[in-house]
């Protein structure tokens, strides 16, 4: 139907006969011309139809509207003199039409394509069209170059891309499942999987040795902020291997990514730094490394302090630490709020700040230097480098609560300062060695921060062993961060028996309960499991961040709402009694408290 | 933790030191020395441990069983003369071991790997067992193979992979859908898709133009013969092609996809015949055509017979035709009741049959030949060029339900006769033009065939916007056929809204209900939707032809079984009340007919 894609013409076919097809993008009459700019998927070529080339054409030109399909055959022509548009790459030419066939006319638009709409419900609800916009294309053919390049780069690298099972089964731990009920076993469920991890270990345990898959993952979650209830993982398993060689796998494959989707060159190794390091420097397990405004103890500063807010945080175990925002002494008493309630939501009783007027503490605006004596005043000034311009914000108490309420802080007064405003770096880096268990101060027990196969580091397994458990034992886990956005994660599992039940010990598990919650994957670990490990990344959240987009909905065709819905096709809605009846469900008003009404 | 893969050392690398990792396959102790296959993903190496060379490894390595997970590190020597294995790559040599680690130990396997197992229900229980199977393993790697080629190929054919969603809405026609319940909006469901049809059709109106995707498809179907509940299938469309482009494109994938992954040349294109060709030849509409054993025409031999089975059927507007199973004349009369019975179960009232024993009439074996005259025996030996040995097959009545039944008793006849043994044949075929609509009779209406987006011929579509309806308009439909089995079709779509309308007046949808089942996608055909059409092929199937298999499920990691259920992850399940709670529905113990039992 064409002989030529819409940005193919160029000055070396002038003369040339072509057919196009495609959308008209804009008409233009100049005076009984009319200028037709007919859009493909590949960009735009200007056709004209003139009286004297094909009357037919021209008086039919003057009927067509902005998204009408049209096929139009001309000859290839130079563009006069003063019309050539260098922005365009067929803007050199135009094709003078000898015929024009209309396709399908188009009916008037519930909204415009070349303008940016901001009614989000009304672009979902026709997603179809919003496609159509250049942006919201390329996202779509970036998502498929990053997947290309994906499986190119890991099948070169022995990986084999296997299907695990969407009709799944529930798994007591981790978020909250989708469940599917099963018609040819009534009262039974399938389950959505969150992800396809005792699968993809159950494959090592198959000797396949190197998998992954693009797979899909179900979390049926409250969808506040930036998720969707499906998402799409780039989900890599393989034996053999440590954290190293995952670590080289996993930049060796964002490196083709980064070249092949976006064009840019990345580093070939990433920085990698422990947890407790980033916690302690950043606040934060993803730490956005583009700026400075480090963390500072001042823990020596304040040991002995008359104000007891610091002094007592440190002498029951905790910690004193301060961020300096450089320059940013003038920020408002509405900011200043906003901080506070930044980290008072994060568990902090409050925020003690001091705006840096000038050299001298009378010059500075703070609540809590009438506390501090000179001394600590000065030996403050040197840790934290501080300057007139300056504002310091503090942070006292447990490590990690305090550690994270002042990464919060740091990244509120980043954006408030601006400091990425056109910044294009690209910051990568690895944060390692991330707790092996957490305590739940709730049931007073121990929980796997990973999951409970993740693998302690060699030097912390004789205490796994022993039954020493402490927060302070690391796990082989780790996660590749880019620009303070966590891409993904993995950790090397543990394989033998021993080290299994001592895990499972740990975190109060009784050997029933794993017999019961994870009999398939322990059973497999008794017939000769290899030294395995993997990780996942996100990949709507990586083809965001190629796409520069803000959020995941503009790189996903059909993405749904906050409430779990597609505008589009009105799903979820109600089906038919029938339905139900044969999977043998009813529908009940409200939460059966007492005796629930039946909906069938 | 290797230096070599299992498959890898050869004589260039003998007095090489060289590390291994892997599977013990097999273990022998011949007089003191121990031989151990390892084996990995790759293949099978011989290790030796002789007490001489390290007298560690050769004490450890009497402890070896089979699947414990080890690393041998040792010479690479030459095997001695006589003990050479030529069926394998590394048959060659041997790694003398200088050390052996136990990496994991393994218990004794529920089932033997290196033989065959009937027991499906264990095989499926342990099936990260059953997978180290070589053969599993290869039809695994094959399937990303067929993956793999088929994303290479479409990629570089400018097809974009694009997501659809899993989570999506249930549509009255077609199959039974899986539903999800939906927690945020109770008493609402998510249908998983059944194919992503109306979302490619709907990228089309979006303007992307060349769609794929390796797509996962749900049917709640009763699981007889060789079904899944979820299945793959690769997925098609694109705008501005007509059939050709389709049929053109999908030998091009399936050239790449054999080559590849089977290392086998198949023609650049495949004969195609009409769908009335293929009912009147072969009796059905996915033709083995490995074998002929044709269909013929016996209405101008039978026309006025007084045999009134079959003078009553041409009569009344019916046929009669017969095959000729050439050599078949010894069928045993166990046979012939097989065959009756496969055709009474296709509708026939039973099966006239001939053993054609020698030249004249008096030596054949059969129930009709005493009605026919001696005129109509000479034109049908002519007619069915009849032989001495030839067994012939007859069928009377209705057009589509006569070849029907011949194409079953000719497929069932070429079974017995063996003639497809040993046939390495790849016969690769397109049926075009199928009908657009059948006739229902239990409802009285005209139904599509396809589906309602299925474009007609373009010499039957003035009848269609004209009402002139019948079962003898064909479709821009098409199905692509290997060796009998269907591999995949898919059809050239309606994208006129007048032709749309003419369509669902021929289905007897009214316009309420149009608007109501395919509002979105009516809407989308008003906004300028480009000509377009595409295919799906099933995956599962064509992997398993490819594989050799005679079941999708050895081709597929985590298969379901018949009632489909997952014996290793034990799925679907019950779950706990909570979680039934949160999507406020409970299960019934038996369908409600009268008041149900609540069993939340």
């Amino acid at each position: 139907m064409r002989t030529h894609h819409c940005n193919e013409l160029r000055s070396s076919h002038i003369g040339e006969t072509a057919t196009l097809i495609g959308w008209v993008n804009t008409v233009r009459d100049q005076g009984g011309v009319i200028f037709v700019d007919l859009r493909d998927r590949e960009g735009v070529t200007q056709c004209v139809f003139r009286p004297e080339e094909s009357p037919e054409a021209a008086a039919a030109s003057h009927k067509l509207r902005g998204e009408d399909v049209v096929q139009v055959t001309g000859k290839v022509s130079k563009r006069l003199e003063g019309t050539i548009n260098e922005k365009l790459g067929t803007g050199e030419i135009e094709l003078v039409a000898t015929s024009l066939v209309v396709v399908n006319k188009a009916d008037v638009l519930p909204f415009q394509l070349d303008k940016e709409l901001s009614n989000e419900d009304l672009r979902m609800r026709y997603r179809y069209l919003d496609i159509r916009r250049p942006r919201i294309t390329h996202n779509l053919r970036t998502r498929h170059r990053v997947t290309k390049s994906t499986r190119d780069f890991l099948d070169e690298q022995g990986f084999c891309e296997i299907e695990t099972p969407i009709l799944s089964k529930s798994t007591p731990e981790g978020a909250r499942d989708f469940l599917v009920p099963s018609r040819l076993q009534p009262g039974s469920f399938y389950a959505l999987p969150q992800a396809p991890q005792q699968y993809k270990q159950l494959l090592m345990v198959g000797g396949l040795e190197k998998y992954f898959q693009i797979a899909k993952c179900f979390r049926d979650e409250d969808l506040r902020a930036d998720r969707q209830p499906e998402f799409t993982q780039i989900d890599i398993e393989a034996s053999f291997v440590g954290q190293d060689d995952i670590i080289k796998l996993v930049e060796g494959l964002l490196g083709r990514v980064f070249k092949e989707a976006r064009n840019t060159e990345i580093p070939a190794s990433f920085d990698r730094i422990t947890w407790r390091e980033a916690m302690n420097t950043y606040g934060s397990d993803k730490p956005d490394r583009r700026f400075e405004m480090h963390i500072t103890d001042l823990a020596d500063v304040f040991a002995n302090s008359t104000f007891k807010v610091f002094s007592g945080a440190l002498q029951s175990g905790g910690t004193v630490k301060a961020i300096n925002a450089k320059g940013f002494s003038n920020i408002t008493t509405g900011q200043v709020e906003a901080l506070t309630q930044i980290a008072v939501q994060a568990g902090a009783k409050g925020l003690a700040y001091i705006q840096v007027r000038g050299e001298t503490v009378d010059t500075w605006r703070s609540p809590i230097t009438k506390f501090l004596s000179p001394e600590e005043i000065e030996a403050m000034k040197a840790k934290l480098n501080i300057e007139p311009g300056d504002l310091i914000l503090f942070g006292a108490g447990a490590w990690e609560p305090t550690c994270d309420i002042l990464g919060r802080v740091r990244l509120a007064c980043a954006d408030y300062q601006k400091l990425l405003e056109g910044n294009e770096e690209l910051n990568f880096l690895w944060v390692t060695e991330f707790p092996l268990l957490a305590f739940d101060e709730e049931t007073g027990r121990y929980v796997a921060v990973h999951h409970p196969f993740t693998r302690p580091l060699k030097e912390d397994e004789e205490k796994l062993l022993n039954g020493e458990l402490s927060t302070d034992l690391r796990a082989q886990a780790y996660d590749v961060v880019l620009n303070g956005t966590e891409l993904g994660g993995g950790s090397i599992r543990i394989h033998e028996a021993p080290l299994q039940a001592a895990m499972f010990k740990a975190l109060g598990i009784s050997d029933e309960t794993a017999a019961e919650e994870f009999g398939h994957i322990l059973d497999a670990f008794r017939f000769g499991a290899p030294p395995h490990g993997g990780l996942a990344l996100g990949l709507d959240r990586t083809v965001m961040l190629i796409c520069g987009e803000q959020s995941i909905r503009e790189v996903i065709a059909f993405p749904k709402n906050n409430k779990g819905s597609d505008l589009m096709s009105q799903s979820p809605a109600e089906v038919e009694a029938k339905q139900l009846r044969d999977l043998r469900i009813q529908t009940v008003k409200k939460p059966a408290t007492g005796t629930p009404t039946p909906q069938a």
